[in-house]
């Protein structure tokens, strides 16, 4: 639990004309604490300790301003959607404002812990000590679990690190979460068995939080070891007390929802944060409009110093192709998860395998030299 | 669960060149639904019927299109959080792009079910069928147990329909909640037995869901009938499990952190959809920027004809002032819970039950005529 000095450190974009910006930011603050007018704040200690303190104020140009603002952290208690709600919670309802980043004092950060086995728990589980990791992707919806399972096999039989379902699968009739559970995880482990490799099989979640819970009791007895969920989604909360409880797992953070006034270089913070062991996002240069920087900023997020946590990795992903391939890897060095969904699935089924070892082959045979 | 041929309809808002907007509204099609390249999909049924189909595309001006595609509704299975996933998952994560609006088919909002009680059933919790009903809240965070007791009491004399504890009150050690829940209730209680009043105390919850599902049981315990969370935090899917669970108690939806890309109007109806009694927004005219015509279509989302769902309450706050009162009960007629939060708080303590009584005063003498 956070003392009454400690501060949830928060800055904010907006923009406001250069004359209004003291007074805005002064709202922001009221708003995200006790959003009251202060004249109804009439503890002297409260105004003091509880009231949000603007820090600073940039003049980012065209009229643009970040503004950063002190939160007691102590009016978060130990609760994950609670910091959420005082990060962004009213204001997210102001237009024009973005929020960009947030710094927790280390008791917030020890509350909430991190991820369990992180990045180089993933490595461990796949052999991948001196290498970049792969994932492939099970896909599109609609497929039924025997073309799902075969799909899995042919993945499997290439060597690739991961294959998770894709996160348009959930528990739909054409695919039921518990026959495609059972259906995969053994496609999986029959590859394993013929080719001696380690693929693991990562399930999709979806749900409410008990729906999550026997979903990864199931995934537990089945043996397996890593999940996807999308923290956006199903609540950071849920997150939180699901690796709590469901510790032996590993659990990648997909950004489903995750697009709007919240930086994606923050977000991947809070899902590292709150126990993510992988986040993932769409890398530059594919079908979404991330930048280098922000890809940068988001690597730094989840594998940078960040009080005692262990680091997560970065998996990168929204339409990678075989061909980028080394130039991934002279971007990212061997701390990434390289997603490449869609493009493994291009060749037709019987050359599924061969085309998952040139992957394979490539990231292994990579002259790793420095790292992002 | 919805059969191969129901759709779900969705309208995504952008800017692009017209030359460009056909592929661009294709994409999107196939983003929200199988997510990979169309020369990767095998199966002539699931091209025909999983893959997304525009509908329609719309010139709104200005460089501005309407996209509206239709998904197949079987890819939802039955889940809260698979629909926002579907609605607005990888498609969140592309710059410029808005979703407005979404239309389920029958089938789908009756397995949802919307909400237990609605509109009328918070009337009847009041003995409000004629009138607008009224909300105070408890606030600001920070203040001891004892204070926020005292401040329920006063409200509850001046005879305010529900008291909800604002948003910012979570379990912080200032307020922890299992002492703040019976302290208040107690309150509350006290005042009712004084005025002969039926003054509800409406608890705010957050955390993951075993939290709030054990908080949900303390208050049910308590003998307390509506309770308010967040449902874009702690997750929709959350929403719909606890609504079910917890049948006998209403739920208000409150907007923290919904602020974003999705239309304020589909969140109202999807928050009534999966079984929020009522939905808080910030009234036009408040602290945030609503538009009226934004407000008529949050009304028009949340009480107008939806399958065959309960209406819910709109519950317009954000700064409104007793002033106000006459207009609002002209525009809102006698189907809104009113939010007066710090208005009422801004009088000295020994005036809040009387600043309390000229807000139900003015509610209950209003000559409601014709309705929004």
């Amino acid at each position: 639990m956070a003392n009454a000095q400690e501060k949830v450190v928060v800055r904010y974009l907006l923009r406001e004309e250069a004359s209004r910006i003291e007074e805005r930011a002064q709202k922001i603050a009221i708003e995200q604490s006790v959003e009251t007018p202060l004249a109804a704040v009439r503890d002297a200690t409260l105004l003091r300790d509880v009231v949000g303190q603007v820090r600073e104020i940039e003049d980012r140009g065209d009229g643009r301003f970040a503004v950063t603002i002190a939160l007691a952290a102590s009016t978060i208690g130990e609760d994950a959607d609670q910091l959420i709600n005082m990060l962004f919670g009213n204001v997210s309802l102001y237009d024009e404002i973005r929020l960009e980043d947030a710094e927790l004092p280390p008791s917030l950060l020890a509350v909430f812990g991190g991820p369990n086995h992180g990045l180089e728990g993933l490595r461990r589980l796949v052999g991948a000590q001196h290498r970049a990791m792969t994932c492939a992707a099970l896909k599109p919806q609609g497929l039924g679990v025997e073309a799902l399972a075969d799909l899995a096999f042919r993945l499997a039989c290439g060597g690739v690190d991961f294959i998770k379902d894709d996160h348009g699968l959930a528990d739909q009739p054409f695919s039921p979460f518990e026959t495609r559970l059972p259906a995969c995880a053994e496609a999986v482990r029959k590859a394993n068995r013929d080719t001696g490799g380690a693929t693991r099989y990562v399930p999709s979640l979806w749900g409410d939080y008990e729906t999550l819970d026997r979903r990864l009791s199931l995934i537990e007895e089945e043996g397996l070891a890593v999940v996807m969920l999308a923290p956006a989604v199903v609540g950071v909360a849920n997150l939180v007390a699901l690796k709590r409880k469901h510790a032996r797992l590993a659990f990648l953070a997909h950004p489903s929802f995750s697009g709007g006034r919240v930086s994606p270089i923050l977000w991947a913070k809070l899902f590292r944060i709150f126990g993510a062991d992988a986040a993932i996002y769409p890398n530059y240069g594919g079908r979404f409009g991330y930048s280098v920087e922000t890809c940068r900023g988001i690597v730094e997020a989840v594998k940078g110093p960040l009080g005692d946590l262990a680091a997560s990795a970065p998996a990168p992903g929204g339409g990678l192709t075989l061909a980028r391939i080394p130039e991934l890897l002279g971007f990212y060095g061997r701390d990434a998860l390289l997603l490449i969904g869609g493009d493994l699935l291009l060749a037709p089924p019987e050359r599924t395998s061969a085309t998952t070892r040139e992957l394979t082959g490539a990231v292994a045979a990579f002259a790793y030299g420095s790292k992002l």
